[in-house]
C-alpha cells in the first residue's frame, strides 16, 4: 500500500466509523466528519507532535474541535492513533482513550465517545466543546498561555515549550460574537503559534449561510491582522500540508485557512445540504456513500488492515519521538535549572508552589473598612509574586477592579513581551472567560475581571469551566445593588443567585477586607473547580 | 450671529453643560460629550427627522447612543432641542423632557438626567444602553423594523415609513462580539437605513487601544459589506454633514463613519487621556478647558442667548415640517386604507387587533403528548396570521426550536424581500437578542428563539428587555435536563432558576401542549413584559 493510499484509506476509515456511529445511535452529526476528515488525518498524522502513549505531555501540540458536534472526527482520530487513557491522578492507565466499542455505543451513557468533546472525561480532548465560539476562543487561551511559559521557562538551548495550536472551526464559530472577539485579540497579540482551519461548507442548520451570513469572512480576518490561506480542496491533504507549513513559518501573527469542503462529502442525496448536519444518513444512504468510498457497502465500524499501522508509522513515530527528545532535553534542565523544573511539575499537577500564601495582608480591625476590592488588589499582588504562573487581567476595567499587578516586574503580557502578567482582554467579557478558561487547561492560575453586572457577558464561558472543573476564578466588583450612580443597567440584582445556580461553580462574596483574604486562600487551593468572589 | 457661529456656540454648549454636570454630580464621563458634541449637534439640528414636539411620533428619525456611559450628550440635547415628555399612555405632557434642573442634578435618584439613557424613564430615548454594544445591535433591529414596516404599509404615494436610524459608538461596541454579530448581519440584509458612527478615539478605560485593540476596524465592516467612510476631524460640522448625506444617498448597504475624535477635547491636561473618560475633570481643568472654549471660566449650567431658538429654527422647524406633511399624508392614507392605517395606530399603542386569538389550537387529551416546541410552532403559525406584526425566528435552530412560519406567505426577511416575517438570525444569540429588543422599541411584536441552554449566550439583552419593559418573547425549546445525547454542554440546569431570577422577565414552562396555548395567549396580550417560555 502506498502512502497515498493509507492516507486515503484512513481517511475513509474516519468517515465510515462517523457515519456508523451516528447510524447506530440515531442522532449526532454525519456531514461535518465526512467533510473534514481529511484535514483532521494531515493535522494529527502528518504535523501534530503529539505522542498518543502520553495525551499529557506538557509540550505537545493542542487540538481543538471547536465545532463539537462533530466529535466523532475527534472519537475516529483518538480510536485510530491509540491515544491512552489518562486518570485524574495524571497517571497513564494502559488503555486506550477510546476503543471502538466507545464508538459503537457513541453518545450513550458512560461510552467514551459522547455526543460533545468532553474534557477530563476522555483523554485526548483538550477542551469541551459543543456551545458554538467556545472552542476559537479557548485556543487562544492556550495560544497566549505558550507563549507566557516558552517566555517564562525556555533558556537558550532549551525550548521546553515550543507547541502550536491547531484549531478546526466551523460557520457557528465565525458568526458568534465571542469568536471575533477572541480573534481581534489573537492578532493583536500576535499570536503565531496559532491556527484556525475554518469549514467553509455554507450549510449551517437552517440551510445555506447565504440566508444569513455572506460576509467575506477572509478580509475580515486580515482586518484583524492575521496571516489568511486558503484551501480550495477539502480533499487536498498535499495543500492542507502546505498551509499547515505556511502558519509554521509565518511569524508575528495567527494563521487563519479558509478550507472550502462539502459536507455530507461523497452522499449522493445528502451531500452539500444541511440534510447531512445533524442527522444519521438512514441506512440506503449509508450504503450509497460507502460504495462511493470504495468501501465495503455492508461493513460496519470497519478499521482496514494497516490503518492503526499507518497512524502508528506516522503520528505515532514522530510524537514518540519528539517526546523522547523533550523527555531528554528536561531532564538536563532539570539538572541546570532545578527550580524551574520544579515549577514546572508542580504547575502541570495543579500544585502551588512551597510558600504560596506568605505575606498575604491581615487588615486591621477598621469600623469604616476598605472596599471588597481593594483588599482583592492587595491579595492578588501577593499571590502573583509568590505564584509564578499566576496570571491574568480585567475586560478594560483594571483601575476600577483593582486587578492590576504593580509590582515590580509584573509586566504587560504584548506580543513583544508574552512574559507578562497584566492581561488586557478589552472590552471582551465573553472571550475573556474562555481565554481565562484556555489558561487554565495549560495549567496556569489565571484570572479575569469586570464589573459583576457584567458577568453575564461571560456566563457561558464560565459555565464551561464549572464543567471542565477548570481552577480559573474571576473577581467580579461593584456587587452592590446599592452602586446606585450609573442606574439600573450597572446594578447587579439577580447575579449573585444566578451564578450561585451554576453548578460545580463556588461564589464567595466576602463581607470585609480579611474575608477576602480568606476566600482568596481557600480558592486559589481549589485544583479542580472555578470560583467567582463578588467584591464590593 | 452667523449660523456658524450659533453652531459653534450651541457645540460648546452641549459640552459645557456636560462638564458642569459632571462636576456637580462628582461622578460621570466628560470626555466623550467634549469629543462628540459637534457630530450629535450635527446629526440632530442638521439632518435628523424629529420633532422635539412629539418625541413617538412613528416616522421619526432615530438616534441611538451606544455608548451610554455618555449620557450628557443625549441629555444635553434633549434639553436644548426641548423634547417634550410623554408618558406611559402615550399622551404629551406639555413639559420639556429634561430640564436644567434635571441636568443640575444628573445622576440623583428621581432626575431625568441619569447616569446612563433609561428607556421608558426620559422621553427621546430611543433605547436603553450602559452594557456596551446592546446599542448597537438594538439600532440593527430598529433599522430592521423600518424596512419591515415600509414594506407592509407603504403604498404607491405614501411613504407612511421612511426614517431612518443614526447610531453613535466608540471603541466598546467596537470590541464587544454582540456588535461584531449584529454588524455581519445589518450588511447582509442591506439596512441602507442605518447608520452608525464610530468614536475612534483610541481611549478606553485602560488607556490607549493600542494595549488591545489594534485591528483595521475600517477594513472589518468593508468585510462584512458596509458601505465605510471616515472624517477625520469630528470637529468639521460641514464634513460630518457631508457624510451623513453620503449615507442617505448609498442604497443596499448600512454605512460605518469612522470619526477620528479626541477624547476630552479642548482639555489642556486631559485631552487624548484615559483620565478624560469617566471622572469629573476638576474645577481648575473645567475653567482651563472654558477657556479654551472662549467660555466665561465661572458660568456653570450656561445656555447662552440664541442658543435654544438656534435649534428650534434648526431640528425644531424641519421637524414640525416633517410630523405636519406626515400628518397630512396619514389622514389621507387612512382614507384610502383604513384598515392599515389602523393597524399602526394599534401597534402603536401595543394594542392587538381585532380577532388576535382566533383559530388558536386545543388539542385533545392524548396520554403521550406532544413536545411543547411542536404546540409552540402551532400557535406561533395562528398567531402569526392573526397579527400582522407578530414576527420572529431562531438562531439557526428554527427547524429544531419549530419556529418557522409556514403558511402561504409568512415569507422570509431577506434584504430583496424585507416583508417577510422569518427571520434568520443565524447563529447570533446575543445580537439577536437586542435585533428583536430593537423591533419592539419599533412597535413590532418580535420573538427570538435558541435551544433552553443557550439562553446564556443572550441574557444581557434579555435583561435589558426587562428594564425596558418590552413584550418580546423567547421560545427556548429542548428545557430538559434530561435531553441527555448531546451531553452536559446541551443540559440545562440553572437556565431555568437564573431566568426566573431576573426583575420584571415572565418565565413560563408550560406543561403540556394546551397549557402552551395558554401561555401564549397570556403573553401575547402583556404590553410591558418581556417572556421567555421554557419548551420541551
Ligand atoms: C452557542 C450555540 N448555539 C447554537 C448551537 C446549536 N448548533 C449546533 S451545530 C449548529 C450549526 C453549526 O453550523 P456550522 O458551524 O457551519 O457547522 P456545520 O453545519 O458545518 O457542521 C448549531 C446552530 C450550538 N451548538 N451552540
Ligand atoms: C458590557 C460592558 N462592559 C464594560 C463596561 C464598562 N465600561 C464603561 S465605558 C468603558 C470604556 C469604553 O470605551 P469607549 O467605548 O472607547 O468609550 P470612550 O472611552 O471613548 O468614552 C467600559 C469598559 C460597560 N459599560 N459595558
Amino acid at each position: 500500500m502506498s502512502d497515498e493510499q493509507a492516507a486515503q484509506l484512513s481517511i475513509n476509515t474516519i468517515r465510515t466509523l462517523s457515519i456508523d456511529a451516528v447510524q447506530q445511535a440515531k442522532s449526532g452529526h454525519p456531514g461535518t466528519p465526512m467533510a473534514l476528515a481529511p484535514v483532521v488525518y494531515t493535522i494529527w498524522n502528518r504535523v501534530m507532535n503529539f505522542d498518543p502513549e502520553d495525551p499529557i505531555w506538557p509540550n505537545r501540540d493542542r487540538f481543538v474541535l471547536s465545532n463539537g458536534h462533530a466529535s466523532m472526527l475527534l472519537w475516529s482520530i483518538l480510536h485510530l492513533t491509540q491515544v491512552q487513557a489518562v486518570n485524574a491522578e495524571y497517571e497513564r492507565l494502559g488503555q486506550p482513550s477510546v476503543t471502538l466499542d466507545d464508538i459503537r455505543r457513541f453518545r450513550q451513557l458512560d461510552s467514551k465517545a459522547p455526543g460533545h468533546p468532553e474534557y477530563h472525561w476522555v483523554s485526548g480532548v483538550e477542551t469541551t466543546t459543543g456551545p458554538l465560539g467556545q472552542g476559537v476562543a479557548t485556543s487562544v487561551g492556550m495560544a497566549l498561555a505558550q507563549k507566557w511559559l516558552a517566555n517564562n521557562y525556555n533558556r537558550p538551548g532549551f525550548d521546553i515549550f515550543d507547541y502550536k495550536i491547531y484549531t478546526v472551526c466551523g460557520d457557528g464559530c465565525m458568526m458568534e460574537g465571542i469568536g471575533s472577539e477572541a480573534a481581534s485579540l489573537a492578532a493583536h497579540l500576535g499570536l503565531d503559534n496559532l491556527c484556525w482551519v475554518w469549514d467553509n461548507n455554507h450549510i449551517t442548520i437552517e440551510g445555506n449561510t447565504s440566508i444569513t451570513f455572506t460576509e467575506d469572512v477572509a478580509a475580515r480576518f486580515l482586518a484583524y491582522g492575521w496571516n489568511v490561506l486558503r484551501v480550495g480542496d477539502a480533499n487536498d491533504v498535499d495543500r492542507i500540508e502546505h498551509a499547515l507549513e505556511v502558519f509554521r513559518q509565518t511569524k508575528g501573527r495567527p494563521t487563519f485557512i479558509v478550507l472550502d469542503s462539502h459536507i455530507g462529502y461523497g452522499s449522493p442525496h445528502k451531500q452539500d445540504t444541511s440534510a447531512a448536519h445533524g442527522e444519521p444518513l438512514g441506512d440506503d444512504e449509508v450504503r450509497l456513500v460507502k460504495r462511493a468510498y470504495g468501501w465495503p457497502e455492508d461493513a460496519k465500524f470497519l478499521v482496514p488492515d494497516g490503518v492503526y499501522e499507518h497512524f502508528a508509522a506516522g503520528i505515532g513515530r514522530r510524537g514518540r519521538d519528539a517526546r523522547q527528545k523533550w523527555t531528554e532535553l528536561f531532564t538536563a534542565y532539570r539538572e541546570k535549572y532545578p527550580g524551574l523544573a520544579t515549577e514546572i511539575e508542580q504547575m502541570q499537577k495543579r500544585e502551588l508552589p512551597a510558600g504560596w500564601d506568605r505575606n498575604l495582608p491581615v487588615f486591621a480591625a477598621d469600623p469604616k473598612g476598605i472596599a471588597g476590592r481593594d483588599a482583592s488588589g492587595k491579595v492578588l499582588n501577593v499571590l502573583a509574586q509568590n505564584i509564578r504562573w499566576f496570571l491574568g487581567g480585567s475586560a478594560d476595567l483594571a483601575p476600577s477592579n483593582k486587578t492590576t499587578l504593580t509590582y515590580e516586574g509584573a509586566g504587560n503580557f504584548q506580543a513583544a513581551t508574552p512574559g507578562g502578567k497584566n492581561l488586557h482582554f478589552g472590552i471582551r467579557e465573553h472571550a475573556m472567560g474562555a481565554i481565562v478558561n484556555g489558561m487554565s487547561l495549560s495549567k496556569l492560575r489565571s484570572f479575569g475581571a469586570t464589573f459583576f453586572i457584567f458577568s453575564d457577558y461571560a456566563r457561558p464561558a464560565i459555565r464551561l469551566a464549572a464543567l471542565m472543573e477548570l481552577p480559573v476564578f474571576f473577581a467580579f466588583t461593584h456587587d452592590a445593588m446599592g452602586d446606585g450612580e450609573d442606574g439600573p443597567t450597572h446594578q447587579p440584582v439577580e447575579q449573585l443567585a444566578s451564578l450561585r445556580a451554576i453548578p460545580g461553580l463556588v461564589t464567595l462574596r466576602p463581607a470585609d477586607a480579611n474575608e477576602v483574604v480568606e476566600a482568596y486562600r481557600y480558592i486559589v487551593q481549589l485544583r479542580h473547580q472555578p470560583a467567582v468572589l463578588a467584591l464590593s
